[in-house]
């Protein structure tokens, strides 16, 4: 142990779900691990995504050392488009994770200049006084890793996104002798996963889909449709073998997963015996008992081939009764209606379909109280911090914590920007950095919370524009005031009403002296139409005042 | 049997969860079954609630007969302050059900000229040719009922929205002898309630909740708050019970609590022994551990109790270390967001909460799969139409009747709108009756699509206002255009596109020879700046351009 303090600081994931990263950083080092992005949620009106704040790092950049990455979903990628704009440093992956991460890169025209380094699970590399070692766990996709940390302060172990799958269907289970020969050396801070700590007992294993994707397959009448997400490729693998094992072809459908079912061949981490993958201009040839379709579209994704699918508009599928639709995905928490609409409209079609409320179609890819518990054990930290999850999951992880032993002062429950600082001593937190919600708005890296606080008035009540026309040589009005409404009411209410409130202005300006203070005017037209529009309809539509000096 | 025919028309419910009502139609007569709301999806901006399309019945108003309800929540009362504007007919209920909507009919200012009838569960009333039994069932309120409707047809069974509690903590069982009863004298069509279709095995009983609020009031080492829906009485009889039997006192808080509970106790649904209630100003002076508060609030609303002590802005309530508080209520689908902000801020001021996903503090209302098939079972019907649910809800209870042995033929999966003609020789759908969603917005009904578009469109890329001035006798323009934006992006960015904006606005005019027509100066305007501004920013705002005379 030296006199060093190192410092452990979430700048996303902590507090919510998604937009994953972490900075530990000591004197002259820091290295990053994950760069996630987050979908926008309800009352984020026209937000395409969010990211992570980096200013912290920003005006610590020399200090960087490198970006580390535990797996491929976007939760832990995603920012890297923007934050590779303003950070240099070599990122770290398992090799899928590298192929997911190269086709997002390339989208953006930045994969020549990024430095990718692949690293095996098991490795071990050297960055500055940090040592980082991959530790392999299982999770819903292939290559995911938590990481075994190593600081002049003491070890770090970082979870990653895991669950205890020990029959996984690619791959190893999660390296547990790992785990526990580290507990065992001494583990200074684990940082494990949150998502599922309100979840009693065990997260099922994968094997459980396959067996209900063969009964699906071996009884349903017609076509067989699997909706899942395009980065679950063991899903993608499962489907395949199921398919096979009943005699039927699979044709792939949706962008992104026809992207990803291409890179994953290639990298070999999917395989199909010859024959069984075909062309989707084939389908119109098929018996419909002998295929099976995998598409995009089990969030209920508005441009999606599912959903395309669902509303009659998919250029090769057209939805009869005697097709089966398989939703082998959970609802992302926010996707629950567009979900739900996409059922129904298949219903509506003939679809049989079959999802997680009535069928085991699905299960998660994080682990559950019972699995949290285990590594908790197995890791024997002297300090906790739960991490990926909101508050709540943060305090259930830690009361699962405090209930197996660990003392109340030693499990820190950190949010977004939070300074925990560790040294020799102990561990404290000593301060906070900023840690917002950057928006990303189609080109725009920043919309502010002014842009946004505008959209949900403009949304919710719409706007009433009021145009004065003034003499600029005396400052008179000229004519009557014009109002114009969008959003507000219907035309045929909303004119005898526009109308008055026409005259309410006039004569809230009538009570002014002079014009000469246009500000003072503006408030005052504001103020009046305001409270008449209220008065009149209860509601409170944006008033906007312009004045046209001519 | 006659030669009549009678018509089953739903205008809500089904479809969708929510605003539910039916009408029963005969050549001279009519009858409506149950006038709810439903409250707005998360694309219906500004609205404040949504009730059914009554233009069908408004045409036949001559024939209307009654208003059923069946018992007092807003997804079945409601709409009747809207429905009573324009249909005049006595309204059937139970005495608690006609409590509610009292209070509500009150607060519109309609109770005097309504005409409410006092009906008690097992009495049956005439209202020409359609005999209506009220039958008791088990639900999350008291006093609800199923329905026995006698035609020249048939009996219509309608179940209400019910569940099979045969130890519920108030009042008395589902009156199961009596479905089985007239079972076997013959059902023509049974309604039943699929809210829960999805759900396999039995709803458990109310008792479940007694007990775990019990063991929490005996545990807690400070005050519990527990937060439930206003019409819940039997949950907050249960509340009252498990404080008094430890020791604790209990204070309302919430205006819609402190209402339901004063009607409730005076009409006899809720007793409290003698001290137990206590006024909320007397607070300060208790001990915690002698605490129970009972709040509104289990679903998020923004200006409810619960959410207001969890912002740190109620009166009465600081929440601190050491509160438990309990959300006694299952999530409206749609409010998740808002609830789990709640949870998350109670956490960060150091309250424990329990909720239903980490313990038994609630029980749903409705039926789960064993109890739809008990009923089915007993009554038996010739055929069968699924209400109070989703599209796929309603498929799910259809296959489930017909996992029983009704013919597939006798089901139907009926929509708001469809007609269902019984006649002696069976039942069809025969065409469909207008039955949109009907948008309440501040004081006006009937908010049309085209505002609810323009709102979309507003509050997810904000409007540009481009206003022209026009010399009125030549035409000409006056000088440059003037360009504003509200809710389009940052000020600091917004500022150059917006001044490129306008040139491009006068280019896009200076190509036009002459500029009498103005629909086509604005429609260029519009096309103009639209496709400039995508292709700087990748968004849509509206445009929305204004032409000044001078």
């Amino acid at each position: 142990m030296t006199k060093e303090k190192l410092r452990v600081i979430p700048l996303g994931g902590l507090g919510e779900i998604g937009k994953n990263m972490m900075v530990l950083e000591l004197p002259r080092d820091m290295i990053i691990i994950d760069a996630g992005l987050m979908f926008p949620e309800e009352d984020m009106l026209g937000v395409d995504l969010v990211i992570p704040d980096i200013s912290y790092i920003r005006e610590r950049k020399k200090k960087l050392r490198a970006i580390i990455i535990t797996h491929g979903h976007e939760d832990h990628t995603g920012a890297l488009p923007y934050v590779l704009r303003e950070l240099q440093a070599p990122i770290y992956c398992t090799r899928l994770t590298r192929g997911l991460i190269s086709v997002k890169l390339k989208e953006h025209k930045l994969l020549k200049e990024a430095d990718l380094r692949t690293v095996s699970p098991g490795e071990k590399i050297r960055l500055g006084p940090f040592q980082v070692e991959f530790v392999r766990v299982t999770h819903s996709i292939p290559d995911s890793c938590g990481l075994a940390i190593r600081t002049p302060v003491g070890t770090i172990v970082h979870s990653g996104d895991f669950k205890l799958d020990h029959t996984p269907v690619m791959g190893e289970p999660t390296d547990l002798p790992r785990w526990a020969e580290l507990g065992r050396e001494g583990v200074l801070l684990l940082l494990s996963d949150s998502t599922y700590a309100e979840t009693p007992g065990y997260t099922p294993s994968e094997r459980v889909v396959g067996e209900s994707l063969d009964r699906i397959m071996a009884t349903a009448p017609g076509r067989v449709i699997v909706s899942t997400f395009a980065s679950l490729i063991s899903r993608v693998q499962q489907v395949i073998d199921a398919a096979h094992r009943n005699g039927r072809r699979v044709f792939v459908t949706g962008r992104s997963m026809v992207d990803n079912v291409q890179m994953a061949r290639e990298l070999g981490y999917l395989s199909a015996p010859e024959n069984v993958l075909a062309p989707i201009d084939q389908l119109s040839h098929m018996r419909p008992h002998k295929v099976v379709i995998i598409s995009t579209g089990s969030q209920g994704e508005p441009t999606s081939a599912l959903v395309r699918m669902a509303s009659r508009d998919h250029r090769h599928i057209k939805i009869a009764p005697g097709d089966t639709v398989v939703m082998s995905a959970s609802p992302i928490p926010g996707n629950e209606m567009l979900i739900n609409r996409t059922i129904d409209n298949l219903g509506r079609l003939g679809a049989q379909i079959l999802y997680t409320r009535i069928a085991d179609v699905h299960v998660r890819g994080h682990a559950a109280q019972e699995e949290l518990k285990m590594v908790l054990s197995l890791v024997n930290p002297r300090y906790f911090v739960p991490i990926h999850g909101e508050y709540r999951h943060l305090m259930t992880h830690a009361r699962l914590a405090q209930a197996m032993g660990l003392a109340q002062e030693n499990a820190f429950i950190l949010e977004d920007g939070d300074i925990l600082e560790l040294d020799e001593k102990g561990g404290k937190v000593v301060g906070r950095v900023a840690a917002d919600h950057v928006y990303v708005d189609g080109l725009a890296v920043g919309v502010n919370q002014v842009v946004l606080r505008d959209r949900r008035r403009l949304g919710s009540d719409g706007i009433v524009v009021v145009i004065l026309t003034v003499d600029k040589h005396s400052g008179h009005l000229i004519g009557e005031p014009d109002v114009v409404a969008k959003g507000f009411m219907d035309t045929e209410d909303a004119e005898e009403i526009l109308d008055k409130a026409r005259k309410q202005v006039t004569r809230a300006l009538k009570r002014a002296n002079h014009h000469s203070d246009w500000a003072e005017v503006n408030a005052r037209v504001r103020d009046a139409l305001s409270q008449y529009l209220y008065q009149e309809t209860r509601r409170r539509p944006m008033i906007l005042p312009l004045t046209v000096e001519v």
